[in-house]
């Protein structure tokens, strides 16, 4: 056997399969292999006219097949199996070879892996990937890890299968080592705040304005026409638009409110508290996603009362729900904002150097998130590479200015309704944290130094102070201690 | 020199010092040591007339002067330096000797060591101590993991140095290896949220109801006479009432408003996100405090415009202050019921048998958060064992409906009038979210099968279902694939 293959995909499930295909379909032989050769097998049966495919059965065979410097991807179950995969073919390697793990690893794990294989000279590309089996067959978002003489190599290929958004592709160099799962996981996390935000303004529209869900599909359908618009947004229009076959209902009432997850949320918040990231909306959503699953708890709060309910007329239906669109745009912009500040904070942490006006460009297709509207984040980044928020944009600032009003009257409903909004209100509440000349922050210096001698600094003068407030109350200059 | 000291402490700054004396005074014979004996030298000059102290140079000398199973203490700093004394002292010990930590150990760390000195045959005894310097000496909460075995010995000891309320200590044994490190972290964490509740408070009174710290720290003392009296609304009166002698204006006027910590409350918050506990109080309290000190987003943010302010008449004001009173009383009791929650949720993951009364219990006197209140948590799990919720108790349940109405008010007042209020607002959410009799989780499902093939679960039949969206929207079952 020749060497003859640009790529080899080992793992071929469903992303796998159509990530090999893609490559196939843009002109790459691609080597394959599976653990169980059948799936291999099947892959050539069904989909072998596609393009240039070398299936293998054995790891030697399959990295005999690939062109110097080797590139393997690796589309296993992100943990254990991943390193089991790396341990099976690093062996088989040399120095200038490349594995791509396209699972959705944690960045730590990515960053660990990338400095023992750096080690042996391999370049290891931790790499998200954002779109579903989809977005792997027809064009995903690509997020590549790992050095830059591998991006010198990779990168155009990975370009070429992604995602084009304007002739441009959904695909960037984010960063060395774990880079491209960190942005992977904080798109995930952003994902989940959008749609928990989305879901907020549903529920608001079904039991404050009493709009069925055919008609709330409608909205979201308009709203899709204007600065809302978005791959969520469209879809949630399809879900609630959807009647089930087997019922007559609608789709979203036979569907059990208990929300589920896979752990990126979980991830991103957990990455935030260590980086000192407030990411209030995100967390928020995987929040509430665990709430919704906690059934005893469910169960014992079911028989508490709610709040006031108030028939709306139509008009007042109408002007609420334009009031809603305010307020879900004003608190996206707060989640997005909240994401590319973790970005930033990661990027200080770890020492990369993220373009985060890319990031908003590659996120324009492909991915679940997709929208117009990264390509807004992405001018304001392009504008002032030292732009600390979007807030700090004039025509950000100025949309979430005209929204508030509107914004606050939609939490404030929801409290007096008793319907639960805790990524709109957590969103309201970051803005007016941020927005405030004085926090309370004060009081709680106050109370540690209180009762554990904690010390605050002074608005007045530098260094750190203890007050003796069992004795004179005197303050202490601490700073030399 | 002959083994007669029933208790050994090692690491003697101002927590080991203060505990050392604290067994001294209860009639105990301590031997001391100290990495520098200099500072051992100090305790006993200036405290040896305490009681009986056996001050040692060498590692060696001081386990020579403790009798038989040996009982030492460790009160160094959490983490490497844990290690480094456990590496020194260990190989001293015999089996059937205890280690105690008494740092701030992260409960996992606490389960490594446990596992490690076991199977040396060495109890190790992760205690959490609450109540900082004043509490180490003159009696803290005490929160002693560890085998039931060594709670048999030290248990007695540990007992009469703790606080003590109507006669009974504030200190039991919690449950095996990590456990007490675990519940003081949940304590924590729900010190965390108490005092963001708290100053949420302060805020309200001081921006809507045009009150002067001093006139909020006689609502605060009055307060402390009711439901709410605590240890932290005590001494958030005294905080308030403090003149800065330095300027003669109001102490807490002259704090930075950047809120610092010391990490528990953020690991409460990463450790339920991998229990899946709902702690959505003490995570807005977390991200409060980092949100407070982040001074370039609080810089891009400031320009931004605010809420309507409107000035309240002497009445309003004082109807508005006892809704407040309403809504921080209902915030706690969700605050507190989502951390009794995640303490169910560890004993549950990590096989502990907690006492969720007795851990109540504890909290009543020594520590930060003690509280009458608690009072009244021990009773309803002593009634139920099988609590929930706090919430499924009919005196909680009663006066959280009572206070609802208000509770709603104050979120919808500071909305409107652009007060930060992250911490009561998650609470009423989740209060809202958990008594809701439909989640909009139903669409967040929809949209995850959507996207993801990630399928949904039915309200009207077992099983997991897949909906072929671009095709026939004709569901699947998935159940058995």
């Amino acid at each position: 056997m020749d060497a003859s293959a640009q790529i080899g995909v080992t793992g071929l499930a469903v992303m796998g399969r159509n990530l090999a295909r893609n490559f196939a379909r843009n002109g790459y032989t691609v080597a394959l292999h599976n653990r169980t050769a059948a799936r291999t097998r099947a892959l050539v049966e069904e989909f072998g006219r596609e393009g240039s495919f070398v299936p293998c059965e054995s790891a030697e065979e399959f990295v005999a097949a690939l062109e110097r410097p080797r590139r393997l991807m690796i589309m296993v179950k992100a943990g254990d199996a991943t390193d089991a995969v790396i341990d099976e073919f690093a062996p088989l390697l040399e120095p200038g070879d490349m594995i791509i793990d396209g699972g959705n690893a944690h960045f730590a794990d990515t960053r660990r892996r990338e400095k023992a294989l750096r080690e042996r000279g391999i370049h290891f590309v931790g790499t998200g990937v954002s779109g579903g089996e989809e977005g792997a067959l027809h064009g995903p978002s690509i997020m590549p890890g790992g050095s830059t003489e591998s991006y010198t190599v990779l990168g155009p290929m990975l370009e070429k299968i992604s995602a084009h958004v304007e002739g441009e592709p959904c695909c960037t160099h984010i960063g060395t080592d774990g880079a491209g799962h960190f942005v992977k996981m904080v798109h995930n996390g952003i994902e989940y705040a959008d749609m928990q935000l989305i879901a907020e303004a549903y529920h608001l529209l079904r039991d404050v304005a009493d709009y069925t869900p055919a008609e709330i599909a409608e909205i979201f359908r308009r709203w899709n026409k204007g600065r809302l618009n978005s791959y969520l947004i469209e879809i949630t229009a399809e879900v609630l638009a959807h009647t089930d076959p087997a019922t007559d209902a609608p789709f979203v009432d036979i569907v059990r409110d208990a929300a589920e997850q896979k752990g990126t949320g979980r991830w991103t918040v957990q990455t935030a508290l260590d980086l000192g990231s407030p990411v209030t909306a995100i967390a928020q959503a995987t929040f509430a996603r665990v709430a919704s699953s906690r059934s005893e708890l469910r169960a014992a709060y079911r028989p508490l009362p709610g709040g006031t309910a108030q028939e709306l007329h139509r008009h007042e239906a109408e002007r609420f729900t334009e009031q809603v669109e305010q307020a879900l745009y004003a608190s996206k912009v707060i989640a997005y904002d909240q994401g590319w500040t973790m970005i930033r904070d990661g990027a200080a942490e770890y020492g990369w150097d993220i373009d985060l006006g890319e990031v908003a460009k590659i996120w324009r297709g492909g991915c679940i998130i997709r929208a117009a509207f990264l390509d807004r984040i992405r001018a304001a980044h392009a504008a002032n590479r030292d732009l600390v928020s979007l807030l700090a944009e004039d025509r950000f600032a100025a949309e979430v200015a005209d929204a508030q009003v509107p914004w606050r009257e939609v939490v404030a409903i929801a409290a007096h309704r008793g319907i639960p909004v805790p990524a709109f209100s957590a969103s309201l509440a970051f803005y007016d944290t941020l927005r405030s000349q004085h926090l309370p922050a004060a009081l709680i210096q106050g109370l540690r130094d209180f009762f554990g001698a904690h010390t605050y600094h002074r608005t007045d003068r530098d260094g750190s102070y203890h007050t003796h407030w069992a004795e004179s109350g005197r303050p202490e200059s601490r700073t030399d201690i």
